[in-house]
């Protein structure tokens, strides 16, 4: 059996003419987009569709069901964004109700506006990194059997692990739980493609009970930015309604490139997966190693960060900021972070990084540390005093479940007229527009929720910190207005 | 200003490292998709964000909108099925009603599902070929205006053209009815990103009026598959709103691939557009004048098919079937055509196809016409007869108002409790699924709405024609069954 490249590259180098679509004829001078197109063809005969896949396609996803253990798998070419919208339309009824972590990725929460769901909402437990502050960690199976006993009518629970950070929740222990409840346990592992194909990587969630796994294929492996995959297990999922959303959710005319680009990364692991994850694992291991000696800096260790992929090079005792330590490796060591926290720079590796390029990590963050112990990095650290950010990252310990108390469903208050006005003057009133914090991204208030003083307190330090908040308008002479649903009266 | 691509070539051929996604780290022997990955990237600083474009993505869009002459342009990388469903749901509020084409994609009918349209159908007009059959066609404004004036409660419009043969309808008519009425006007155009584009091509729905307007590139121009773009004209249609929903139907990790593709596709009209659409004028203009002398094939003329990038190849008086014609040219010559029809083969040309590509199908048509003449290609009018092709084809010209009495509307009926009966049972049942015949490609029947002893009559003659008719299970004994909502009893 070819893969789906071979197939497409038989196609360009045998003498079938297109006289169909895409319009650029797969000619290396069409759009200036030369190497892109000499495979990018729509659905031709012999070459299946992805909506009603029983050719090459299928065979392609029969091969990555097999290599992570599942009953069914699809491939996306909307991104595991739209494997979310599919996966929650089809697990819970329209107006149904969801049990869905607080740290969800949007597209939880745009799924429960297009379906008009209520959401209960799991908070996944702060862990504190030793030497360095907070992150929001895993979910408490207790609390998702609380959440369960509390609510009979939910018809699904919706978790993320790992995190973006790598923190991974205990998916067999919830799994059990939901299931004895007659649940379906859905998981966003966008972050987790690379779990469970090697021994030493943490389980994945397909292996470990959840119904619907998703896995953002371009995040962790080698498949193009936009790809993902989502596996199914056992018979509490409506597979014919999962079809119907996949179809709904995504383009009629996917792309083969990003197809076939799926397809290789799973090839590649298949036949090379034990010298890429053991280069990961080594790569992991060195980082460790060799930065072990710095003062001001170290690596947040694996008992908290089980997925080696996630590198937080973290500031001790607050000897310099998170978005300080991702400026300086961007710009002075010409390494690119994936993102900023408070205390710490997360950088992504996987194994198709190069040797080169983790030695350049090591070396940079070894020569930075004693950059600040010689005082040649300037310390924000009394800035950070100053704006209150020690105080924000040593609150609240163990489980938050203070959310806003919701008047009304995300659909309702989305959907409802709605006002701007004057942070200062919110308390009391409904929220018209999600506020998030990132990191961790998850909301501090959601449409339907309403503003405490406390929160406005809050979200005004942040701000004042710098922090990266979205869903206050600042205008040029300072006024913050936040988004609320218009008066009664 | 850079182009995209050319932003993208410069992080690859500088220092900068990647510790971000995507985790191929734009490694050429990452999944062996070598060539497809160097410029493939996430958002990182300096490179924009498609969900809320500021920098080099934003002046992509602004340059589309002023090729287009539109208000607003915005990139898709879920294809048009993402724009029809965004400017569907901007444009009509839930549960509203909406005036479609009977003759829509299948993303209306989704978006009608998802956010619980009614709908009342406009009829495309049928229209005769010359020495063929018959074509749906243009919407006639009238039956617009009708349609809005018995319909107060619609919020918009929604047409397609240019259709998938290449008939365009008067979208300054429609769109000037619509706006007596202070409806949206949205097109779907998703066949018609070139026209307007150079002096010999139909008008844009851009500036003929329409409010919305979406383009398939990958279509008839030369971005790649998956790649669409929308154009917002005016100030009926609410910003905000649209771009709300084109967040929600698109990856939150947008190809940066694609999305250059687009930029790339755009700049290269910009540049070379008159070479580009002159040569594809040269190659439909030589396609009609060396087949004129043919007796039993033909080109659809340009009175009714206006758009240049349509070549029907057509059977003269049932000489061949479509299907035949497609098959001929697709096995024996190596031309593989987009579609068949019941009385041609469509073929895509565009200003990127290659003079050896039209002299190999100019060959092939004169060659199969003499091949027909001399009797060496079997005939398969006899077979047509047998079906009753004749009397589908000839059936029905001018508006065909007679659609099935809808019961419920598509987002009920797809959701109640369903069974699979036999077809020659559901005469009075209400049907559960959608069944079409392509071509057109109109439902022949939708959820909600009644099967009459008709339209089953009419169902088994075009499957016993080895038409393309999808909805209906056929099993291996023969026996065809549709889905229908369970009874009450």
């Amino acid at each position: 059996m070819k893969t789906i490249k071979e197939e497409l590259e038989n196609l360009r180098d045998g003498d079938l003419y297109p006289f169909h679509m895409p319009g650029h004829k797969r000619n290396p001078d069409a759009g200036s987009m030369a190497g892109y197109m000499d495979i990018d063809i729509t659905e031709i005969d012999d070459y299946d569709n992805l909506h009603d896949a029983d050719g090459m396609i299928l065979e392609a996803q029969k091969r990555a069901k097999r290599l992570y253990g599942a009953d069914e798998t699809f491939f996306l070419v909307n991104g595991s964004t739209s494997g979310v919208l599919s996966a929650v339309s089809a697990a819970v009824s329209e107006g149904g109700l969801l049990i869905a972590g607080r740290n969800s990725h949007k597209a939880l929460y745009n799924a429960a506006y297009l379906r008009k769901l209520e959401l209960r909402y799991l908070s996944p437990v702060r862990v504190k990194v030793p030497g360095g502050g907070f992150l929001m960690g895993a979910v408490d199976p207790e609390e998702v059997e609380k959440k369960l006993a509390e609510n009979e009518k939910a018809e699904a629970v919706f978790i993320t692990s790992p995190t973006y950070e790598g923190i991974s929740s205990d998916i067999r222990k919830i799994a059990d739980i939901c299931h004895k409840y007659n649940k379906i346990l859905i998981v966003d592992a966008a972050h987790g493609a690379h779990l469970g194909l090697h021994e030493g990587l943490p389980l994945n969630a397909v292996t470990e009970g959840a119904d619907i796994v998703i896995h953002s294929v371009h995040k962790t492996l080698a498949s193009m930015t936009q790809t993902a995959i989502l596996h199914v297990q056992g018979d509490l999922v409506n597979r014919d309604r999962l079809r119907r959303f996949l179809r709904i959710y995504q383009s009629s005319s996917p792309s083969y490139v990003l197809m076939s680009s799926i397809d290789s990364c799973i090839g590649d692991i298949e036949k090379r997966g034990d010298e890429i994850f053991g280069g990961l694992l080594y790569y992991k291991d060195r980082i460790f190693k060799e930065t072990a000696d710095c003062k001001n800096l170290f690596i947040a260790p694996a008992g908290i960060i089980s997925d080696p992929c996630k590198v937080l090079v973290c500031a001790r005792d607050s000897a310099i900021t998170g978005q300080r330590i991702y400026d300086i490796l961007r710009l002075e060591y010409r390494l690119q972070p994936e993102m900023a926290g408070d205390f710490y720079a997360l950088m992504i590796i996987t194994g198709y990084d190069t040797k080169d390029g983790i030695e350049r990590l090591i070396a940079a963050i070894k020569d930075m540390d004693i950059r600040i112990t010689n005082g040649d990095i300037v310390k924000e650290k009394s800035e950070l005093k100053k704006a209150g950010i020690n105080d924000i990252t040593e609150k609240e310990s163990g489980i938050n479940t203070e959310y806003p108390k919701a008047l009304f469903p995300i659909y309702k208050a989305w959907d409802t007229e709605r006002e701007m006005v004057d942070i200062t003057t919110a308390s009391g009133r409904v929220s018209g527009e999600f506020i998030n914090l990132y990191p961790p991204g998850i909301p501090l208030i959601a449409p339907g929720e309403i503003f405490t003083k406390q929160m406005i307190h809050d979200i005004g330090e942040y701000i004042n910190a710098d922090m990266n908040v979205q869903g206050v308008c600042i205008s040029g002479n300072g006024d913050r207005k936040v988004s609320v649903l218009k008066s009664a009266d």
